[in-house]
């Protein structure tokens, strides 16, 4: 393990950095009651706590602050009776692996056994620390497993918002997605946004590979162990990212296994991680609906890119962009309004070409409509035909003539060609 | 001219309704002035009043009634002064074309001249008047040059509420344009919806050919007279659309050509037609956004089908959703959602397959994913891995063999194959 940088170093408590790793290890992602737990008591002092309750029941009694802390943090006020109990339970759900923790050296004193050797232990208070995790409370991670540059975690941060977006998408993803979601994130490194995925192929495999091609920086946020390259057929990109400045980022201890549970528990990281949340391609039900849920209950800006109806693979999307969660995103410049400084990253309007009739009003227009380009016509025949007083034909008529779109001689008016 | 049915004829008064055909042809469309004066005068005292101004100057002083009535209705409270000039300007405005009708001997004692003779003229007060355009207010046409079944018109009223939903977009629309608008207007015909359109190539005949396609009626609503076919290359899809039950609507007489200006106020005809409007296709400047704003701002909901980022004739739909005007839509029933009474006509959820974890809890789930397909595993050892209490993995496991993801023998807990 890399020793932290002194600057990252600076305001944690050593004890503190191994006690969260340990915690990493103890508790499933989104434990809630360990997270309530560490927020309260310090994870050091927490994991002590722990370790005293091991000779059988919990002693509740001696220990009413950790009672209370636990029922303000991981439990509405309604139900705060039951938060003796759930502790209780959660000692018990803990106990056999801090057993084996245990067995295995884990403690507060030192680093943690096991370590892959160049991951990193990155803990709130650190300066690379992304500031996006404590919106989840208590079930922000007790730390940051992290291999490659732990600042690109935090990205680029502009005023009070990171410059990160999370580009996610279904794996079984169409050519287009994967077109739309490389164009995107380019566009986002181009605009100085670090670009946040999943590391899964399809949509995930192509933010990343955007964000590399743009010349970016990329943060693959992973369900397992930093060191376990999930799917392995990404292993280079992986790599690839980690080389070109960014990095790779889990929650559980070098050589965890990615489960379920903790690939639907990564999706609240990504959320957390982004700025702003973009579904390129997702189907009816996907994981990236589950992030693109995350992010909207998180407070954060969610948008969808739109695609054809008669693909599957956008069906997700257009269920955020009905419900209302997502706003209809097309390109990189409105994705950096979603998730940019309001005022300052406002997406520029399409430039259209000119059209004929523009910078002239309506009663121009109409008398334009009423002009022939071959018979010539009289005022009066021109008032009639565009149902306006010969006074507003004759107005019109001269600033017809002022934008070159009429011109008279000596038997009337005629309309002018245009090209 | 056919005469109206007795059933529509009923509570319209007949000077009235050549009145307000003969202010047809007088006013442009959208002419507020004139509606305003229809709408307060009744048309053939309008008219009658109008007739008297013709020796010169309009003579408001004895018509004070006139003058407030458009003051009332065509101008802000803010500039009511202005009031008497405007009218003064509108009937300067009128005198071209009035005296050419007069000659043509338009007037409101007799059906008009020149009319076809397979049109009819609709107005309010007509049971198949179509309700939706009297929220156009002053602004509302004075009668329906209408072709074809008019009952068509109005659509299927179910409770307060036509059946109609208006089906627009780009003339220079794609393949998968079309495609989705012949699909949505075979869904909506078969909802028992009448689909409005314009006419036009592109989504427009789409729309109109899926509605004909799948046995249902369609309206036209054209920009010059019901007679003329615009374009010429719909004509034969517009003679179907009249044979199949449906009709064709103009607000100028027949013989008037589509003007420009008559274009773009057709747009609001369609939108107050349609108890919803779609856009299916539409490039970023588009008349079919016109009519989506149209129907916006008649407080209509309003429905864009998104299509592929990288296609311009989706631009515009995009555009809508972006800007909150428009909700994604992206089949029939959803559409049907839009346009119908709420409650009733609730879009069903998409039915997805049935996943291998859905009807069992988080805490089934993740013990599921602790589990082996070879190797038999202890509740322990199960319980370690999933991060769960024994007491926890032993009632997940028995609901996991309940359902068959699960299954036990001397030696242990294995996952069971799932098909």
């Amino acid at each position: 393990m890399t020793a932290p940088s002194t600057g990252a170093r600076r305001t944690v408590d050593e004890r503190e950095r191994w006690a969260r790793a340990a915690w990493s290890a103890l508790a499933e992602p989104g434990d809630v009651v360990a997270g309530a737990l560490v927020g309260q008591l310090g994870a050091a002092d927490a994991w002590q706590w722990l370790l005293e309750q091991q000779g059988g029941s919990v002693a509740l009694g001696g220990r009413a602050v950790v009672q209370e802390a636990v029922a303000q943090e991981a439990v509405p006020a309604g139900v705060r009776r039951g938060a003796a109990a759930r502790l209780a339970r959660a000692v018990e759900r803990w106990r056999p692996r801090l057993e084996r923790l245990t067995v295995e050296g884990w403690s507060v004193d030192a680093p943690p056994p096991g370590a892959a050797a160049r991951s990193r232990v990155l803990v709130p208070g650190d300066d690379d620390w992304p500031a996006g995790l404590d919106d989840l409370g208590a079930a922000a991670p007790p730390c940051l497993w992290v291999r490659g540059d732990a600042a690109a975690a935090r990205g680029a941060v502009v005023g009070a918002r990171a410059r990160t977006v999370a580009l996610v998408g279904a794996r079984a993803a169409t050519a287009y997605g994967e077109r739309v979601a490389i164009d995107l994130a380019a566009g986002l490194v181009d605009a100085g946004f670090v670009v946040v995925s999943g590391g899964a192929y399809g949509i995930d495999a192509a933010a990343h590979r955007g964000a590399l091609a743009g010349g970016g920086r990329t943060l693959v946020v992973v369900a397992g162990g930093v060191d376990r390259a999930y799917p392995a057929g990404n292993a280079r990109l992986v790599e690839e990212a980690v080389a070109s400045g960014g990095a790779v980022i889990g929650e559980v201890p070098p050589g965890s296994l990615p489960t379920r549970s903790r690939f639907l528990q990564r999706n609240r990281l990504i959320a957390a991680l982004g700025a702003a949340t973009v579904v390129v391609e997702a189907a009816w039900r996907s994981g990236a609906l589950s992030t693109a849920n995350h992010a909207a209950r998180l407070g954060r800006p969610v948008g969808a890119v739109p695609g054809p109806v008669t693909s599957m693979a956008s069906t997700g999307c257009h269920r955020l962009l009905r419900d209302g969660t997502a706003t209809c995103v097309t390109e990189a410049a409105e994705v950096v309004e979603l998730a940019g400084d309001l005022g300052a990253d406002l997406a520029p309007e399409p430039t259209a070409t000119a059209g004929v009739h523009d910078g002239i009003d309506e009663l121009a227009r109409r008398v334009h409509d009423a002009l022939g380009m071959r018979a010539a016509r009289s005022v009066a025949m021109v008032a009639r035909a565009a149902g306006v007083t010969s006074g507003e034909a004759l107005e019109a008529l001269g600033t017809l003539e002022l934008v070159g779109l009429a011109r008279h001689d000596g038997s009337g008016w005629r309309a002018a060609d245009v090209t």
